[in-house]
């Protein structure tokens, strides 16, 4: 593949600094409406809807950001990794070396996959689960009273367990009745502790996800919960399965009862949508209700290809991102949903765009020349009006927001009180502050004046169900892919995670006693906080 | 009082300026051991010890922060605020004047309390929550049907659900056998009615609060709730009490079996220690927990009136956040504590501290001359290893860390895996991520360096009972409320929050079809929605 270049290469990045200098005036009078703006700062899909008018950009800008994606090729670099691209890796270094396939996961609704074999492999787990699922309806599987499972734990960590979670969390309003997913993840025991005081275990199946089959945190809770089982009287051998890559330590089929199989090719916070997300997803909501989720995510992929940025959400996404974070130089990013269901997602999101690209090299080994990731985090609205949103308004530092909407709640329970229902009111609230953080307001006392320009966008949809949770998810997923392209940096690897893992080894041997080196920091740390405590 | 200052202001102010230019190099080598730094640099009180070694401080950076203390008379103030000061104010503009006196309702272990009058008020409130507790034990409160309460919702938003929220999660382990508390904050209806799926209305109290008694989202639950107990043919009347102001529209013994109130002089981002947080917080662990509770967060507020920043642990918190948001120019701070059960922990300080120091304006109306507080953000260790922390050690963004951590788990359940426990290996984990910001690693391979000088704290107890539980949680007010005096801004008010109020007014107005104005934004908003979704 030819040398991919970054955003500080492109012929317009001058000009995008240049139109940064002053950029559109969100406060002025009728900023939002007129030229028809809010109307045309909008991108439109089947299942979702972004507005923009709220993004302190111009058509100039808008047409340079256009530039910056045909330039940097980066609907061809998304086509290229759907295609099988090795695209995780550093080019002259030791790095990881794999294609990035996580959308074959799910392309399963068009007439040909576009990467086939991954998908062939996607069916092939996903055929073993509508097996499984149909085991444990017609009670083929069941415990040894032969009693049906009806509670599911997950143990696993980051990818194994943000994903998985706000995504069952998203959708428990889909939950089969008398079905429970619960996650243990923390290496503290005492997360273990409190999940297991809460079910019962003899109708628990315990599903151990780890790709490497190595996880420290994982294999820990593996074995704490086993041992509570065993205690109980029940047989760890009918009650565990696991979610492990083929020939891992953890594909034993002595100590599970079935494997699931993930890959190397799709990284762990991208796994959502394989094995990792769907065994918890499947046994909450049932085969049918998983293939709507994925077929959410495909049909964003999909449109993902789309050259043009006003039909393309996620790349539309990535370069308002980039025009915040390097041309405006704001280094956060609020993701706040208007939907309590959602209440995990941003904790997803962080993860999924933090460890993606936060990164301080090129996919060449060199120092990028721009800033790269922004800081993410986020809690839902209404909630974060009576908690951050003071900073927001009237901090001394600007966050671009991404606000998420939805026309209907998933519930229906609703009750109208002084005219209007608790969903509008949901969304009066999220319309009233897109606008409050744009065009701000003048006061006479100065602790009333809001400054206005605190950009932010909306991704909108009609309700939150499977299929809308699958287009969310991919959307993200996508968005951040696009970025890293930007950046030119290799968003797939993780190499920031490994020297806390050695340094936590040498700290582990100081406290078995093992090679106790006198006056090294682990021992005088220990000793430190030995002396009050321990 | 005499005007105060800020920080720009200090004497020292330049000098910290200066210091900053080249801050302390932790990567150097022995950088955090040499000259007894680690156990130099360390403050400790009964409960809590703080450990800031691999803060970028030096000696001479310290004491000039003593400096700053002494010229702002940051202690002065504090024991102001205790003694009834109205620091709740904007000289010279309309605003709430008003006192700041959470710590009053804890001030019952000394011999006499220093604010006699609040603290008499939080006893009588105390001392009806007893009687409840006891009515409830013994019977006398029950359902229509003679069977106890065994749940508890609390509906309420931010301040009225943040703090009780996070602390009755740390402290699940206490929790009285067959007691469960949960919440319902969020005005998107999905909220309550996932809540409500989960609980059997006839054995459950709600519980109300809002100071105001006007808080639209909690109003709306309110009826929400009620409406579905109605259908469900339970007596809102025997099952809905309320904490609320006095004389308020929710101080009804028509529509609450009981109020407890709540003070004009407590805001509600400070007010986990009123009836607020002790109501849940009783229901679940019984009075007793409550008073040990109670008893950690008076003794810390004891501690901060010490006038030497290395024997007041908030004090010494807040002076080295203001150390690296003004002077090292970071404009962020993640809390990451090493327990599970603080999972929510930093959703709470988000709100504490970005709705009391996210401000632009001093006490006197002047715009401020530094930048005020930070973006505050984190999620449980180790799980945010496996997360964000690639960003945190390898992005573009320094992030200074405070860290909690605990020598004992909660729950005592533990297994020994390769001659290490689950909560030595995060203590292992925890300590090795403080070592590993400080002092990077180098490489030949580029994508596998870490700068390193990341800076971070160490907030660290013996286990996570509810004495420390109040402790920790009063350190945070007293590091936040010393912020504010740093930047001289009223930290107790949140005029931000007013004009997404007003505006979603409208937007609900537009909504009912009333004053219908064409061509506003409201309207052109609903439509730009509702042509597809709604």
């Amino acid at each position: 593949m030819q040398k991919t270049i970054d955003l500080s290469s492109c012929s317009v990045f001058e000009k995008l600094q240049e139109l940064a200098v002053k950029p559109y005036d969100l406060t002025e009078e009728k900023s939002l409406e007129r030229n028809g703006r809010l109307e045309r700062y909008a991108c439109r899909s089947k299942l979702l809807q972004l507005f923009f008018a709220a993004q302190r950009v111009s058509d100039e800008v808008l047409d340079c950001l256009q530039q910056v994606a045909d330039e940097l090729k980066l609907v061809e670099q998304f086509r290229k990794m759907r295609r099988g691209a090795v695209l995780n890796r550093i080019e002259g270094y030791e790095s990881e070396n794999r294609q990035v396939l996580h959308t074959g996961c799910r392309d399963m609704f068009a007439e040909s996959p576009v990467e086939p074999e991954i998908t062939r492999l996607a069916r092939l787990e996903l055929e073993k689960l509508k097996i499984f699922l149909q085991e444990l309806e017609g009670g083929q599987l069941c415990n040894s009273e032969g009693k049906p499972f009806d509670t599911l734990v997950q143990v696993g960590i980051g990818g194994s367990d943000l994903g998985p979670r706000s995504v069952v969390e998203a959708l428990k309003q889909y939950c089969r009745p008398g079905r429970t997913v619960r996650f243990i993840s923390n290496v503290d025991p005492d997360d273990c502790a409190r999940v297991l005081a809460e079910i019962s275990l003899d109708t628990t199946l315990v599903n151990i996800v780890s790709k490497s089959g190595t996880t420290l945190e994982t294999l820990a809770n593996d074995q704490l919960v086993r041992s509570v089982m065993e205690k109980a009287g029940v047989d760890p051998a009918r009650h565990c399965i696991a979610v492990t890559g083929k020939g891992s330590p953890m594909d034993n089929p002595k100590r599970y009862l079935r494997s699931f199989y993930m890959f190397d090719s799709i990284g762990g916070r991208f796994s959502t949508t394989s094995m990792v997300g769907l065994v918890a997803l499947g046994f909450a909501l049932g085969i049918a209700r998983v293939m709507e989720f994925l077929q959410g995510a495909a049909a964003v992929d999909y449109g993902a290809e789309e050259e043009d940025i006003f039909k393309n959400i996620p790349l539309m996404m990535a370069l308002l991102g980039v025009w915040n974070r390097n041309f405006l130089g704001y280094n956060s990013l609020a993701v706040l949903p208007y939907s309590q269901a959602l209440h995990r997602f941003s904790a997803h999101l962080q993860q999924c765009d933090m460890e993606s690209n936060g990164k301080s090299v090129s996919r060449y080994g060199e120092p990028v020349t721009c800033r790269t990731g922004p800081l993410v985090w986020g809690e839902p609205g209404t909630n974060g009006q009576h908690a951050f949103y003071q900073l927001l308004h009237q901090g001394t530092e600007v966050v671009p927001i991404e606000f998420l909407g939805f026309a209907k709640s998933q519930s229906g329970l609703d009750r109208r009180i002084d005219g209007t229902t608790s969903q509008e009111k949901l969304l009066a609230n999220l319309f009233a502050q897109m606008v409050a953080f744009a065009t701000g307001c003048d006061s006479e006392n100065p602790n009333r004046k809001f400054a206005g320009n605190r950009p932010s966008s909306l991704l909108f949809a009609d309700r939150l169900t499977p299929e809308t949770m699958g287009a969310i998810l991919a959307t993200y997923e996508a968005k951040i892919v696009f970025q890293g392209f930007i950046w030119n940096i290799n968003s797939f690897d993780q190499e920031g995670v490994q020297l806390g893992k050695i340094l936590a080894s040498r700290f582990l041997r100081a406290m078995k006693g093992d090679e106790l080196e006198h006056g090294s920091i682990e021992v005088k740390l220990l000793d430190l906080v030995n002396t009050r405590a321990l």
